[in-house]
């Protein structure tokens, strides 16, 4: 999940338009603003009496690295349906939503990760295209060592402090980290 | 806050890329892909002493009807710094955010709205450039019927619900509702 936004497109450059205050990309021969955006992930905690479902990568960043199912929010989508979508094409696993587990801010990837608390409704799992292997882990089991991202981290500590509450209020970054470290 | 995506950029055409399954921006030249994706607006329900800020807005669209202090997400912000960032813009007000009230989707707009629920700091506010004034209103003197959008008057709502709760699980879009109501 790079950030792409300092390649240029052809014919486009970066400035500071009439009337703002910030740097956009502006095309030099029409002065058409594509006006750049953080971008949103979509995911989920999903576990089946207690067990969690994580996702083996098989793409890269972080290919052979455990994740939860997650990825970018498409256009038209909303963030429950784009959950729903991504645990289907990632493990081809039906959930029921149960409320945002967390609001996640990667500032130096412009990402903003909205991850819910799921109830997985069947064990029956399988590997989508994207995935290497799909399976439910019990707490003791999970790989920490080799999950692909911090954020994978912390929705896996916060789902543990939830745990039992049929309510619970969203949770944030921990304090601190904002994401950079690739590895954990 | 329209979705102007169907508006093609110079040289580019909407196709489906190889290894991929719906239509994205290509350029035609050298097939740069320009995806596109949601777009997060953060904002904040700001209350003192049980007076709720609104601005009423002085830019297009709904000119003249009253909102909470919201905006587009900026690349490389975390989204308390944006919801901070845009109290400060359009309300000169500062803020404890308290926690995520809420996160909404307009699938219509490909927006994914983080509402917080905050403290106001002071109540020495004062319009910024994109807000013709901005108040602070008892429950009872809220101008239902002169509130911008719909997420506004969900947010409201949603407040009001968790009024005296210090912790709070975030809301989504009221049942059946997506937005797409200009009025309320």
């Amino acid at each position: 999940m790079s950030d792409d936004s300092s390649d240029l497109p052809p014919g486009f450059s970066r400035r500071i338009p009439d009337d703002d205050d910030r740097p956009r990309l502006v095309c030099d021969g029409c002065g058409y603003i594509a006006y750049e955006n953080p971008k949103v992930v979509v995911g989920a905690v999903c576990a089946l009496d207690g067990r969690i479902l994580l996702c083996r990568r098989a793409i890269m960043p972080r290919r052979g690295f455990w994740t939860l199912p997650a990825g970018f929010l498409e256009l038209h989508e909303t963030t429950a349906e784009g959950a729903l979508r991504e645990a289907w094409e990632e493990a081809r696993a039906q959930l029921d939503l149960e409320g945002v587990l967390a609001v996640y801010s990667i500032p130096r990837l412009s990402q903003v990760q909205v991850i819910y608390r799921a109830r997985l409704l069947s064990a029956e799992v399988s590997p989508g295209p994207e995935s290497a292997e799909v399976r439910l882990f019990d707490w003791a089991e999970i790989p920490w060592s080799e999950l692909a991202f911090p954020s994978v981290h912390w929705a896996l500590g916060h789902y543990r402090e939830v745990a039992g509450e049929a309510r619970f209020a969203a949770r944030a970054n921990p304090p601190g980290e904002l994401g950079n470290e690739q590895a954990l």
